[in-house]
């Protein structure tokens, strides 16, 4: 069964960036921490996603699996400030991109913009040929929370308190949600990696 | 070495008390789920404190690790509506309640008001005879860390999205302070009980 899989790396205050993000500063003011455990030798040969196939332990494991999924739904927030990931998050899987105008946005073969979450998730289960669906960014997960179309959360719990920026969880319906924890990995550098399936 | 340890139950999206807390209401509307694990063998014979001491499994270990520190600070939010623990949280430890103005919060033996977070951590520790010192609250844990006396954290990571209520790590300065993870474990219904050390 493909299942919508949220993965971000978060504070344990909460924040999956740190203030002031903007297009030109994506993660905000020192919201690379939140990704250090990801691209630990992203400065070396071959770029990020080498350095994510290259990365040892725990932390290779989960990263790896990310990077086996068969589709992408994100923001815009995520997407523009990545420049769009060069048109392709990994493998050439096909990418849904949640924008109500997606004008000046650019056009890339493997990307999709589509205006309504349950749609764009309905879409990339499709064509995620079997395989389990990434969701990205703090605003696609609000939505497709409130959506009802979020499956499961995998959450990199990042030992660090932030004290400001964007939070993960906002602006939520005001109702309780049950979760169910399928495994907790301890990872390298203090990182611990939750996953959850959404109950209710 | 006596440690301050800072420990609360927690949504996964961040929150310990559910909405509309209030003196009559101290955990919030629905927050009672965030302490289910603690307080799973209650109604039996012997009150709370008796049902924390027959916990079995990893909820158990670690309850009984806070039930063996040797003195507790928490603020009047968390002392009021409890009924001030009966004047007594664990085992007669000397109990230091943050309070501006203690007028009509009762005197117990066991209990000094205090209106400085750094003064109540500093009697705390002395009082607490080599043993850690429990904190509780999370208006005091905001002030502990501001004020840089919080020495360390145990988070009972709770399965459950709140969407609303009071938060953990909120109003704290927006500076990055760096943690560092010591334990990981993996309770009864998918509690994950996080601890960590303040580093800076």
């Amino acid at each position: 069964m493909t299942a919508s899989v949220l993965d971000m790396s978060m504070s344990l205050d909460g924040f999956v960036a740190g203030p002031n993000a903007r297009p030109d500063n994506g993660l905000g003011d020192g919201g690379e921490r939140l990704h250090e455990w990801l691209f630990a030798g992203a400065g070396e040969e071959g770029g990020a996603r080498a350095a994510i196939r290259r990365l040892p332990g725990v932390n290779g494991q989960v990263a790896r699996e990310l990077m086996a999924t068969g589709a992408v739904v994100a923001g815009r927030g995520t997407f523009e400030p990545a420049g769009g990931w060069g048109g392709d998050h990994h493998g050439g899987v096909p990418i849904f991109i949640l924008a109500r105008d997606p004008a000046g946005l650019g056009e890339w073969p493997l990307v999709t913009y589509v205006d309504d979450v349950a749609a764009a998730m309905a879409a990339a289960k499709q064509a995620a040929a079997g395989r389990d669906v990434l969701v990205h960014g703090a605003g696609t997960a609000q939505l497709a929370l409130a959506a009802g179309v979020l499956d499961e959360i995998e959450l990199h719990l990042v030992p660090v308190l932030l004290g400001a920026g964007r939070r993960l969880f906002e602006d939520l319906p005001p109702r309780q949600v049950e979760l169910e924890l399928t495994r907790v990995l301890a990872g390298e550098g203090g990182i611990t990696h939750l996953h959850y399936r959404v109950q209710s």
